[in-house]
């Protein structure tokens, strides 16, 4: 199929190469320079503008958007939606958060065009070598760039979930889940490290990968990072988040499902990015206050 | 080599049975006369006692118990320190606490015999085609059977963790996360579940089992289950535990580390078990107290 690809960063690059590897004729555009020029001898049509590229292909035309979720996302497809016409497709393979996919898709219905959403796991090395997607919108849609989903994925690694905003759904819940297993792998770890024992945790990585019930692939990149550096001296331990597991806590809340779990885990990257706690130093004043004990002073 | 295992239930059974299959000689002991007749085709040397195991076995000896931890455990290992000799080996390859076996290799040291702990983890097929092993105790001691961990484990599956109770405390730490891993994916599909879409569960797990983030075995178990119970519709979510996570906890409250995560799995699991809940029924009676909200009568 022929497919436009915006956005040539470490994932659209990566997800673009693979659809040309796998036949497909693709026309690239990103807004930087730097990432066109990078891409040009890898057998994606290097176009210089959205204008460009939707001008390089048949009509019905079909763009993956791959830009990260938010305002970069929103320009571009709105700028799509002005340009592109009836029967085109646009499919966004960012994380946005699922209302907003319902709110495009409902959009692309009044132009007669048509959106999918489409939630991407895996990673770099996923997108490069075999990804897994999750799909929503129109079923007959999805039937239509099938071919593309199905290129791009591992086997089995991709699935159409549903009605619009299904599948960056999917998507939340699934980054919901991960933050859960990260801290739960932190937590253990750091039992480990600071026990009395002198574990290798490098080590214990590949045990538990070999054959325990907690082999997973978060696991497998545990024991590669821990291979690099084992007590990860050189890492601060501060952690970022994007919104997929806010939006996950903010469902659950609106269902009335309980997620303790997948809240703290979210909560306790809020923590590692304070440098001090406010909330710490009303609880160590408070303690101050009514049994003398000391506190810390600055 | 010769060994004896003493235990004949799901885990030590199967694990007799792959060291017999290995070329060790296996005598088995069960205290459960049902569990010796249906072990007797097998290929293990069933003994109708533990002194006949161990007068059939050549000195020094080495045997693996597989019982339930706690007062089985404690029963059984008891009386092989009773009755065996100087440089027998001891193996405790159940849930024991760490410092049962920290105290259990020190009782072990004062007779001149040898005691490892052996934790144990990728349940009942891991026992019968290779499991994952975490081993404390001497090296030397651990040099000595090495054949027989070899032998039943999976390839890498095995790992020499430290001294006494470093195996079994591994294994505490592993089940920690598992209940994070299993909370996680728990509220996961809970959330999704209850939305407004009407996802296929089993086929939302086999594709996060193909090239996402968060592909595991314990993912691939909920793919089986959902297969046979699209819904969990013959499932109470009620939810047991044995002492690991508790433990966990309890050692991470002594090093003063935070593990709200693995606290918050097990508690979840304590609340599924109550049919109602005292702090709840506190909670609704306050909120009526202040502010006249109805409470849901007997």
């Amino acid at each position: 199929m022929q497919i436009g690809m915006i956005g040539l960063g470490k994932m659209g690059y990566n997800l673009a190469l693979n659809l040309a590897n796998n036949g497909h004729s693709v026309y690239g555009f990103d807004q930087s320079n730097e990432a066109r020029i990078s891409a040009k001898e890898s057998g994606i049509h290097i176009v210089e503008s959205i204008d460009r590229m939707l001008t390089s292909m048949p009509s019905p035309r079909v763009v993956w958007v791959m830009v990260p979720a938010g305002k970069s996302s929103e320009l571009v497809i709105d700028e799509l939606f002005q340009k592109m016409k009836a029967d085109d497709i646009v499919i966004d393979g960012g994380n946005a958060n699922y209302k907003d996919s319902v709110r495009r898709a409902a959009q692309a219905d009044e132009k007669k065009m048509h959106f999918l959403d489409v939630g991407t796991s895996g990673g770099i090395s996923g997108a490069n070598e075999g990804a897994c997607l999750m799909i929503g919108g129109k079923r007959e849609i999805f039937e239509r760039v099938d071919p593309i989903f199905k290129s791009v994925s591992i086997q089995d690694g991709y699935l159409y979930a549903g009605e619009s905003g299904s599948g960056h759904f999917l998507k939340m819940v699934h980054n919901g889940i991960e933050y859960g297993f990260m801290q739960a792998i932190g937590e253990g770890f750091q039992v480990l490290k600071q026990s009395q024992y002198h574990f290798d945790l490098a080590k214990v990585a590949t045990v538990w990968n070999n054959g325990s019930v907690i082999r997973s692939w978060l696991l497998e990149l545990m024991e590669s990072a821990f291979k690099k550096d084992a007590r990860l001296e050189n890492i601060r331990g501060m952690v970022a988040s994007s919104g997929e597991a806010k939006w996950t806590v903010e469902t659950a809340l609106d269902l009335e499902v309980p997620v303790p779990v997948i809240a703290l885990s979210l909560m306790m990257r809020n923590r590692s990015l304070e440098e001090d706690s406010f909330s710490a130093k009303v609880v160590a004043a408070l303690r101050n206050e009514f049994g003398g004990h000391s506190v810390i002073r600055k």
